[in-house]
């Protein structure tokens, strides 16, 4: 079938992809406020302000979500930087990476809820496991693209191709980490997110550009 | 009136319509998680992990509805491909798809909740039918641009044409079966859209470009 | 002050006010989907489809509201065709103009909830009242625009700024008459919006190009 | 390590920052609507307009909090204009901003439901406190764009620059005077609110560019 129709160009600029995702990270980043709610009954005795400082784990678990969306933004955002062109199993494993982005908001209410409650183990195990995932679907995504430097740019070098395989890699490994702190305090895995939030906020020097030294 | 004003350009770039639908696609796939409710009230003696479980058709609605508006954005993602301007009527019928995308968070919050209900039949035809009108209104859309060529670039050929003629019309059946297997059994419409999602994303050897064999 | 720096730029490509503008119109329109509940208590005797067809005040509005949204995020569309910069105050209305528009869900949630009520009717001057008001706003944001061709493109002719003129004027009215409408009969308001929609969506033969006939 | 990957490229075209710093205050200015609710139960003898009368702090924390996020929106897009190009840090400090501007929805349902209430003090404390740290990140995200011209256009005149330094610096005042008029009275902070929202809405002479002179 040589002279079959052509509906799924091999070859296709980027564009278009990287703003429908970056309106889904951006979507999901905000609806995370849906999970702070006005207190309603006050108790007796017992202030707005105190209501409110009551509600910590809520603010703590909102900081650790939007935080770990935005640098999952960032990097989505590199990644778009070394990729040339994008077929139709890149939409598929981009779509699949929004899946897990999307369902953040999910997880993050559970943990808020549940946090002090005897059940908050399986809220965190849940909290950590979406995380894992979607470090996972960053590497499928990754690892597809970049495969025989499939569709990566010409000027993406070697070097940065191995610098962005160990980051994803390591990147797994440290929410399993993290999922699995669940299991000896919640508490742990709750600041875990929001380190690793933090440590892949810092640039790494070993990433820098040579032109920026 | 031959010199009439013009209000409605004949020929526009197609960026704008693009960014505005990638926009609602991006926002109702991800309204779709507000449809994942916290557990509140823990039965006696049961945990969160089982009352989690026990949501599993959540977990399935959303997903198949995620992966429906997913797919169907990739499609939308293409149809604009072949697409050289827009005119007002192609504005208008994809203001009435971009209707239906918007209402799909709707059935699935419904089937969600009806699922092993009695009643769980009336939420799945809903579901189905939703689907269907979606179908349909694809069609128009594709049907008004490419009649006569209408609408497309210079660079559609006319086998291209005809295999998206096939594969609307074909869609439009297959999201009627899942539609009429209601009647014989919700899991069943349930699982036709989920495969349906993986059929559709699955890169079809007769539309691949000739320069990707 | 005449070497007062810069920091509002006299002229501006109206690229990333349009793109901020289509998220705000296309969030809008995706939110009014929160106003289709599931319905929860089924009454004795009665089963969902009877649930759900009695709802049917709640598909209305619905339709109706995103309909108006959608016609009126096509005119705001043509309307940056013809304007070529945007500065400061254009910036200023632009954004009283989406404050219209993103309160439409408000009055929507409030004409489905209260339609056959004894208080129906201030529900449905509400609604009214809002679209009269993006209307008023349309009409300030283009005579602000068009004042002595202030921001329009050199292509567009006296014609077709006067039939945007009488066009936006005849807007207000409209929907003045289907806000008064509120005082004989609910219905009748909310027949007239959907009306309204479909007659704006029909191209008007003397607005449109030349070359397209 | 002078031949270390690249993953961080040293300039970036700043187009993708922006559109997703744009989706994310679409949609805070969005979801604000969620906090106009419908009321529900009528109380004997009044109508729906005395209660939606009733909710007029929630109508004025609306306009407040919608004028403030658009103004900033307006400032933020004012702000790129004069950046060339984006490193890590200032991709870093706008998702801080942006957690900002994402949580306006939150002290704003909480003023609107506390306005009038004992408490009320600590909701607008909350309220203003919030818009204190959002104009302290303006400042952070500019000082470090600014520092040494880093990340400005070669076209950014010096006195420019000054002139946003002042401006930035000033809203930091003007907020924490909003925050601290609480002590003296709720509506003093709400009003503050909306005016300088109005007032950073009208054009600053010193500020306009030379040429509209």
């Amino acid at each position: 079938m040589s002279n079959s129709p052509t509906v799924v160009p091999a070859s296709k600029e980027t564009g278009r992809v990287e703003a429908f995702s970056d309106g889904v990270f951006a979507i999901a980043l905000t609806l995370l406020v849906l999970n702070l709610q006005v207190p309603h009954d006050l108790p007796p005795g017992g202030g707005l302000g105190a209501a409110l400082l009551r509600q910590w784990p809520v603010y703590v678990a909102y900081v650790a979500s939007f935080a770990t969306i935005g640098i999952m933004w960032i990097n989505h955002h590199y990644l778009f930087n070394v990729i040339r062109r994008v077929d139709h199993w890149m939409l598929v494993f981009n779509t699949l990476l929004l899946l897990g982005i999307t369902v953040v908001p999910f997880p993050t209410a559970l943990l808020a809820e549940y946090f002090g409650h005897p059940e908050a183990r399986t809220a965190a195990l849940v909290y950590g496991g979406v995380f894992v995932v979607i470090a996972i679907l960053f590497n499928v995504l990754w690892r597809y693209a970049s495969r025989g430097r499939r569709l990566l740019t010409e000027e993406t070098r070697p070097e940065t191709a191995r610098a962005i395989d160990h980051a994803y890699a390591v990147g797994v490994v440290l929410y399993l980490v993290a999922f699995l702190l669940a299991f000896l305090s919640v508490t742990a895995t709750l600041l875990t997110v929001v380190g690793l939030a933090i440590y892949f906020a810092l640039p790494r020097r070993s990433l820098e550009p040579r032109s920026a030294r």
